[in-house]
Formats: structure tokens, sequence, C-alpha cells
């Protein structure tokens, strides 16, 4: 069968690597239906189930061993956390509650049930899971290294959903959280150092093996109705940011000074500020909120909830992102975050 | 954090490998939740979100190169049109209607755009996707092969969801299509005879590359309110058939002489009658009926679908199952069709 082939987008032709492969697949599929509200290209698809009252949404996420974790570095336990993590984030990221969610998970032979139970065990911790309930999933032999595929579904609180594509030009930009930490985890983790003494550095580690979704605060800012748009920071702000601006089609700037670093890493030989413009898996979420409403939120955001930093703010420069350093000219920001098609921090 | 572990069933401990496992996870996770109607242990979980009028279904399915499929046996269309089916078949055994899906997608270096594009094509299809709709994903690097993870939602017709569990001894049983047809396939792709010229080994190539989800018959038999239970038959009859036993706590006997075999494939060394019972991936429908309605059944079901064959019935010997053979004494069913944890036909 010979399909009509959708010319490429101009936005497509513009962009390298898994960007592009996405914009194309956007462009491909829009995924038009009465029940859908947003289809490929945000952090889950939007969707109203036989016309719900609220807005479901669904995500899904791969884990592979050797790209996104080490079997030596984590418990089967802490990987359980890890892999709902990541699909939680991208709920929180729109604002939903999580609801349900499946497992497919591929073994290599020598795996023990223990492994396994202890696994599910981490997943559906009350800590980990935050209310979604395991509902079903699918076991295969893998060839070479464990994969883990979770597809979550969560539900929207009265109807509100935010997506990555309603900033605009002068709206000031926000992070939850730490920038860099994880990957300040990883490079101890890479060095051999699993099993450090410090505060700081098993801080840093377990928020790389043990990332917490930001999933009450998400579902605080969808609600507060203050913020225009929100994403999850999974590849690292200079990879997300640059998608946030071309799904709103605005620029933005980036004052360094004003980043939430995780300063302690310099301890062990690791600029701070270069790991939270770049390091990947903060599963914080970067948002952008009108000027109008920025002192409501800084006053009314919970105290309870990871704290919020103005990191800068969006402008009119339509795709392009620039960072502004004490003492310096403004420049670009360098696109240096984890990107799947390009390289994996943890390949060998 | 220590976990309150749930003392394993007895119905767990007397199985093994997958099986087990998979009693266990359903003894641990029983989904309770007043949007649930079915959580893990059958093709898909059955959920109602936002109590819609309809019920929803979710599945999901994983397929790793080297296990499930080799890339110089499979263009990149038909891997899409195959990893759809595998998912859309598990909708089809409950009755359901195919909605939406997203895809999880993890490339090793060196796949080209075309060939990403290409799979897509496949998957999205009219023809293969059956109306479902590709709303998301994910992309990852892989260090090895290809893995593929669907998630496929459906949703109910007239709140009518067929599950394994229906079953009652008396019940008689039938298939859809013929069995042991993608083995067969399989044996030729094994020996190296991709591009046969005869129109049977065509034939079973194709279904073993692009098999064809039964959803018409899937949710025609749950229209008519005949059938008491259903399956798909994904991991071979042997495998399979025990499972609906074990989930509508029956027996079963199966008459091999009444099995629609695919008998071209003795013209190249199989048993087309093995191929039947033991043989994967056929992804035709398993399904029971009380015997009341079998006439109806048989006089309505539409011609223009896939034929159904009765091949045995339900029994009051819970838990064993039979097979009768012309001339010979009734004999236990050995469970030799493809198991996950056993051995792949594909690994080498």
């Amino acid at each position: 069968m010979v399909f009509p082939v959708t010319p490429m987008s101009k936005k497509a032709a513009q962009l390298t690597g898994e960007n592009r492969l996405i914009q194309i697949l956007q462009d491909r599929y829009p995924g038009k239906h009465p029940l859908v509200n947003k289809g490929i290209g945000d952090d889950a698809a939007v969707i109203r189930p036989g016309r719900a009252g609220e807005y479901w949404l669904i995500t899904t996420d791969m884990l592979l061993e050797n790209i996104d974790f080490r079997r030596e570095w984590i418990t089967p336990g802490s990987l359980g956390c890890k892999s709902i993590a990541v699909n939680l984030s991208d709920l929180a990221a729109m604002g939903a509650r999580p609801r349900f969610f499946t497992v497919s998970l591929a073994l290599p032979q020598g795996i023990s049930e223990r492994w396994i139970l202890d696994f599910y065990d981490g997943l559906t911790e009350p800590g980990s899971s935050r209310g979604a309930l395991l509902i079903g999933g699918d076991f295969s032999r893998s060839a070479s290294g464990i994969v883990i595929s979770i597809a979550a579904l969560g539900e929207s609180l009265n109807g509100r959903v935010i997506y990555r594509s309603g900033g605009r030009a002068g709206d000031l930009l926000y992070v939850t959280g730490v920038l860099g930490k994880s990957a300040a985890g990883l490079s101890l983790l890479e060095k051999g150092c699993g099993r450090p003494r410090s505060r700081a550095k098993k801080e840093a580690i377990q928020s790389h093996l043990r990332p917490e979704p930001r999933c009450e605060a998400g579902l605080w800012l969808a609600q507060s109705g203050l913020v225009r748009c929100m994403m999850d920071l999974s590849d690292g702000l200079s990879v997300d940011l640059p998608r946030m601006c071309a799904a709103s089609a605005v620029g933005a700037e980036v004052h360094t000074a004003s980043l939430p670093v995780f300063s302690e890493s310099s301890f062990w030989g690791c600029d701070p500020v270069n790991l939270a413009l770049h390091g990947g898996e903060d599963f914080e979420l970067l948002f952008a909120a009108p000027e109008s409403g920025a002192d409501v939120l800084e006053r009314d955001y919970p105290a309870k909830l990871p704290g919020i930093t103005r990191i800068g703010e969006l402008t009119r420069d339509v795709g392009h992102v620039w960072i502004v350093e004490p003492g310096k000219k403004r420049s670009r920001l360098p696109q240096r975050g984890y990107n799947h098609f390009r390289r994996s921090p943890h390949a060998r």
C-alpha cells in the first residue's frame, strides 16, 4: 500500500534527531478525533474517553538496562520506584492525578523471582505509585538486558490540564526543586562511588536512583490557574526548555545566577551550573506564569511542596534560548542535555 | 520500607514460570478500585474512566528484536503492522473496539529515519490499526536490538466485555480461523526460505509476519450474547487453553480431528496437528459458548468473518486439559507452546 506522504513541515525540516522525528510524527499523525484533546507532542496525550467528565491522560516511558540504568547500581525496589516515577512525572507536568498503570517487562535469563517481586514492590509502594494502581502488563524474555515499559493513566481535576504550548512572551519562567542533583549523583556512580558517607553525596545518588515525581506540585500549579505552560525536566533544561519554547512559539532567557543549583557537587569536581543547565533526569517541573500573577503565585505556593524558583522569562525571540551569566555578554544556550538520539550517559 | 507480603496462594504455588508469576502478581495486586472491573490476569485490564458510559480496556505488549522478530525477515512496515496487531488481538479477545494507542520505541544506532517512518506507516495503516489512533509515545536509544512497546486502549460496545473467566463445564469450545499457520511460516523463515513461490508458503509467512487481529470477529461474538469466555491464542493452544481453564475453573477436552489445521505445512515437513496445538502467534480467538446457543451461533455467525470451528468442550475436570486423537486413548495435552519464560523460537 502506498501512503500519501505528508510533505515535511518547515518546523520539522529545521530540527535534528529526536525533535525532528517527533515533529514529523506530529505533522503526520495529528490525532484529530472528537475524543482527543492532544496527541503526540506533549508530556502525555489527553483524551476524554466516552466523554467522561474529566480529561484522561496517557503517557509511556521505557527504561533499558545499560542505557537508563545499570543493574549493579540500583536495587530492584529502587528501579521499580524510578520506573514509575519517570512516568508519573509526565502526568505531574500536565497537572493530572495518577490513576492506573501497566508494566511490560522483558527479562534476560538468570533474573530471580525474588528480584522480580522486589521490583514490583518498588513500583507499587504507596510513596512511589502516588495512588496509581497497577492494573496489567506483559512479560517477555530479553536476549540482552532488562527492559521496562510503563504506560500510566492520569485524570485531570476540574478539567484543568496544562500544556507545553500555552506560554507567552513576557511570562516568567520557574522551576521546582534543585537542578543538576541527579546528574551529580550519576557522576558519583560513574566514578564507582556508590556508597558514600557524606550526606550531600548520598542525597545526590538518591535523587538519581529514586527521583521523586512532582505530582502534588504539578496538581497545585494546574489548579492555581496561575500557570500558562508546564513540562517536566527529563533531558535537561538546555534540551527541554527549547521544546517548551517551540511548542509555545516563544523564546526564553535564563539567568544562571538564579538557577537553584546543587552547589555541593562542586566538592566532587562538578560544575553545578553546568549540571543545572545540561544534566538530565531531574524530573523537576519547568513552568511559565504571567507576570501579573507572579506575586500571588509566589505567596500562595504551599511551603510543604518542593520550592519554586524564578529562573528567567519567555521572550518574543521565537525559538531562541539565551543565558545571562553574571559579568558576561548574554549567549546562546547550547543544547548539551540528554538526548536519546545522541548519546546516553549510561551507554558504554 | 517493609511490605506486608501476601502469602502465596495455593493456585500460584502449583504453577511455574510466567503463569506462576502472573498469579502471584494477581494475588498481590488485585486492582480493587471503584473504576476497575478487571486488573491483572486477562487479555486487557477493564476500567471505567470517570464513570464513562462504556468500559475502556487497556493492554500492552512488547516486541524485542531476536526474540519476537528478526530484522532481516521483516520489513519495517510489516513490523509496524505486527506490533499493533498483537495488541489489537488482546482487545479483540474481550470484544472491544480499538480506539487509541501509544508506542515506545528503543532503537540501536544505524536505524535510518526512513526505517522509522516506514515502521510508523505500518503501525498506522488503516488495515492494521483498525481505527485506533496513534496518540503518543517515546523514543529511547537501545544498546542492543530494537524494542517496541505498545499500549492500546479499546472501548466496549453496549457494555459487553467477554472475560477469560466466564466459561462453564459443558460449554462448547471454538476457535476462529486456522491454527498453526504462523508457526508453519516461522519454520520456513528459520530454514532461510523467506521468499517462496508456492501460495501456501507465502500465506504461511504472511500470517507470521503480518498477523490479522480478529477485531471484527471478537466484537461480533461479544455482541451476540452467545459467548461466555474468550481469549486470543498468542502462545499456542497448549499454553493458552489451560490459562482459560484456570480462569474459568474448568477443564477441557480437545478433539484433534476437529482442529482447523494448516495441512499444507506437511509439504515442508511440519506436523500440522502439532503446530495447531503448540505453535504460537496465531492470534486467533479461542472461546466457549453454552451448548444451548451453539446452533444459533453457528447459523448466525457472519460468513464474511474468518470461520469458526468447534474443537472440543469445557469439562468439570478442573485444571486438566485432555486431547482426544482418532484411534488413540485420550491423553493429557502437554504444554509445549510458546512461553516467554522458557525459550523463544527466535532467540539464537
